[in-house]
């Protein structure tokens, strides 16, 4: 061990001292030690993430595997006022019982890392780690029971990570007897904090059967009271396809790692067959800008010359990326979902078409609802989801809200202060679909402002926005067409009579008189 | 590979297929895909992270090594505009050969994580990121040269980190002469934009000079520009001591796993060794209030029997952690950085008693100038500090932020709209330091808002408000005396003219009357 000396009253160390401090930190330790960075800074978000995480992944399974998800919600207090446990189990596919203990056992594991694929999860972090603060705060084990089809075993696992290695600890194995068909239960005890309201499960389960109308959700909470969100479609959305990477996106390490992992001998085959819009022409041009031999190793390919092919790259003309690697909710179900949800005068929806950063497709779906009975006076309601699954924390820093405070809404007669949201009585729903989309942490709240994300999102709420301002014109021109007719109808009697006085008509011409003047006077109105 | 099935024109997955698909995720290809978490998201932001974690590294080495810190930075354009070569030399103890290749070429591998003390690196993420992603821009490797002493070899390292395993792979690896006689030097290519002012290096190397009164920098722009932050004290800062976890911090699942790896036998004496604070006779005390035997075998100890231990060690009153795990800048080296950058007419600094959060001390200073060259009306200038370390980025999402804005300004004679950091001719310093900072993100650019943190952060700026309240007050109250003092000048004469037509005094008695009035007004006024 490092030996201590005193110098000058200091204890400092020599270089050979430091070097045996040195040591390898697990991904486990480092996000124990980090949890806030994964959503569990705090009891009552814990119990939020631990939930969305496991519904999240029932979702994706359902979704891949072609069922019509049904998802159940039960959370019950256990042991003292701040422990709970969360049971979310789903109609899914079951999973094999070689991955349970991994899938939820160790972090950065999962199949969705490596695809270009729009899916609710991305790293393979999340339900281990809500499986790690459970263990965390009360020592208990996560529950898995699995069952891939009614003729297949139920497996029941209980796991723990081993920090230390990242790796599931199996603390029991067994076959079970269980009720369902197919499908897969997770159990989490955790310390955790139940409460209604903003940020809670209620309102994360609500906007998520907004935003994914084909899902059916019953929900039991811890006071017993049972709820349940019926699905609003019978229809699956369309399963989107995995791509490959686009030309445009791809940075030189990246390149250079792809050189030497590909499959192709050539060139010329290796940028037609791993990437997206390469055809094989557009290879063939690529590698003579880049000066470089159509049938050359792609492992042989030296820094300099994947630079001048990176550069060539650029130079060419290519398609954007093909864009059924994502899965929209659609303009209807948008309105559907709002409707189901609020009572307003006008719901607008919009789908844009897909657009692209750093070489991955995205795509911007926004809805505005109006009126009803939303306050006159409060902030706009902002609804934000990515990859159909709604975001509740960090509104500050996420990109939808950031483009939402920079439209000029008083443009489209809606009130708002300087670089805030608008107020009024209005909702405003924007999704962020994309196969990889840029979270800011990996609590996955807040999407990262890259400009040309919050571009499109700017674009779709104003092309509401326009909608939003048509229908308010109309409304205050019909009031005010109100408001005259109310005024005509008041003042034609009086000038009747003042006629009739001047000019003695009989009690029968006064009506005629009164009739001809209302048909004048509307006349001229609406010229 | 997944076999794909048309069922109703959808592709869908089985089980199987599924469980096909899952695959590890190494660290460094998660922190690639998001590599905006780690300060790498826009060119400009990427060049200050590079010299940030390098400079920060070089600080920390030094003072380990009871070294005053000397530091070299040179930015240097190569190869077209967009790319520039970092180059960070320091004169601290070196880094021993063996240790080189994984210290720059492997993320999530350092001496500072799993200790408690103080420093301005935790993760061991920082360093190898800036190369991983200088060569994923580049495609050039880290180049380092480190020398621990006049008679031993300076080593000459080329390293790249391997994705896939996250490990260093070595490209070169030389004895070379080196006229440093001990210290390192690290060298990272990459493509960023250089630009000065806000968020920038000149920033970030100038606050880091007022925060490290005791470090010299020089630097060198790419623009050929060099300038020099002098030293303002030959006096390192108090080196920070270790300390081990205190008992109130823990968790049910640290507990577990701190018993499972203890090397004492019984259960009293490893609460008494491995916790700071708990004498034996509290270890002893905690036994009992648990119903735990104090011979226990901590490895034997099971779940509920550690649930009983953690619930008795909140029943016993244990002293705070101590704080020699800090290493505080000090009130008058805090003045001393300020003067020595803002010209201002007071200078005000402040350090707090620490305190405690999660069971990990913290300490909080804070400094204010106001007046002198500084705008009147504009927004205060806000400089935040974690183990003095400036941040530069993420403001809005920073407990420093949020408790400045929390802070009613107005009641200390300065302007502020609700809810907002206040306005003035005003400079605010703040300082965090922690063995532990907890960061919204890997990249380290904002302090997580934990309630006990924000407090203290207000208690310690409101200090300072009160001392500018004082002055500010005083400083109204001279103006006025000096306004009623003209005044009274400006009318005596007039009096005195008066008074000697009215009752024709002669003008020797005038002069004598003007200075008795003169004398008693002065003297009524200061009443």
């Amino acid at each position: 061990m490092a030996k201590k000396r005193a110098k000058k009253g200091r204890i400092t160390l020599t270089a050979d001292e430091m070097g045996l401090q040195q040591r390898e930190i697990s991904i486990s330790e480092f996000f124990t030690k980090n949890r806030h960075l994964l959503g569990f800074d705090n009891p009552r978000r814990a119990l939020l993430t631990t939930v969305k995480e496991a519904v999240d992944n029932s979702l994706d399974a359902c979704e891949e595997a072609g069922v019509l998800p049904d998802i159940w919600v039960r959370i019950r207090q256990t042991n003292g006022e701040d422990r709970f446990r969360v049971e979310v189990t789903d109609n899914g596919p079951g999973i094999v019982k070689s991955q349970i203990p991994r899938i939820f056992g160790k972090l950065l594991y999962g199949s969705k890392f490596h695809r270009l694929k729009m899916s609710r999860g991305q790293q393979g972090i999340g339900i281990s780690a809500a499986g790690m603060y459970g263990h965390l705060t009360t020592g208990k084990p996560v529950a898995i029971t699995s069952r891939t089809g009614p003729v297949q075993d139920a497996h029941y696992y209980q796991v723990i990570i081993n920090t230390k290695e990242n790796e599931p600890r199996i603390l029991k194995e067994d076959i079970v007897e269980w009720d369902m068909e197919r499908g897969t239960r997770v159990e989490i005890e955790l310390e955790g904090t139940f409460q209604r309201g903003n940020w809670s499960v209620d309102e994360y389960l609500e906007q998520t059967a907004t935003a994914n109308p084909h899902v059916t959700i019953h929900f039991e909470a811890p006071d017993g009271k049972k709820q349940v969100f019926k699905r609003a479609t019978e229809v699956l959305p369309e399963e989107p396809k995995e791509i490959k990477p686009h030309p445009y996106g791809i940075e030189l390490g990246m390149l250079i790692r792809m050189l030497q992992e590909t499959k192709c001998h050539k060139l010329q085959s290796f940028l037609h067959n791993d990437f997206c819009r390469v055809s094989s022409r557009a290879a063939k041009e690529i590698c003579e800008k880049a000066g470089i031999y159509v049938n050359a190793r792609p492992k042989r390919i030296a820094q300099q010359e994947a630079d001048r092919l990176l550069k060539a790259v650029h130079k060419i003309k290519l398609r954007k990326p093909p864009m059924d690697c994502i899965s929209p909710i659609g303009q209807e179900l948008i309105e559907k979902g709002m409707r189901k949800q609020f009572e307003a005068d006008l719901y607008i929806s919009v789908t844009r078409a897909p657009a692209v950063y750093r070489g991955i497709p995205f795509m911007i779906e926004a809805g505005l609802a109006h009126g009803g009975k939303m306050k006159e006076r409060s902030a706009a309601k902002v609804m934000r989801f990515a990859n159909r699954v709604p975001l509740l924390y960090n509104t500050g820093a996420c990109a939808i809200t950031h483009a939402i405070s920079k439209v000029n809404w008083r443009q489209y007669g809606v009130e708002q202060s300087n670089g805030s949201p608008p107020s009024g009585p209005l909702l405003i729903l924007v999704h962020v679909a994309s196969p990889w989309v840029p979270f800011t942490s990996e609590s996955k709240e807040a999407i990262a402002p890259y400009p040309e994300i919050e571009k499109e999102i700017m674009l779709a709420v104003q092309e509401c926005a326009r909608d939003l301002r048509r229908f308010l014109n109309r409304r205050r021109r019909r009031a005010e067409e109100q408001r005259k007719r109310e005024y005509i109808q008041k003042y034609i009697p009086h000038i009747g009579e003042a006629l009739q006085e001047i000019l003695g008509f009989s009690d029968r011409e006064r009506k005629k008189i009164d009739k001809n003047l209302t048909t004048i006077l509307e006349k001229s109105r609406t010229k």
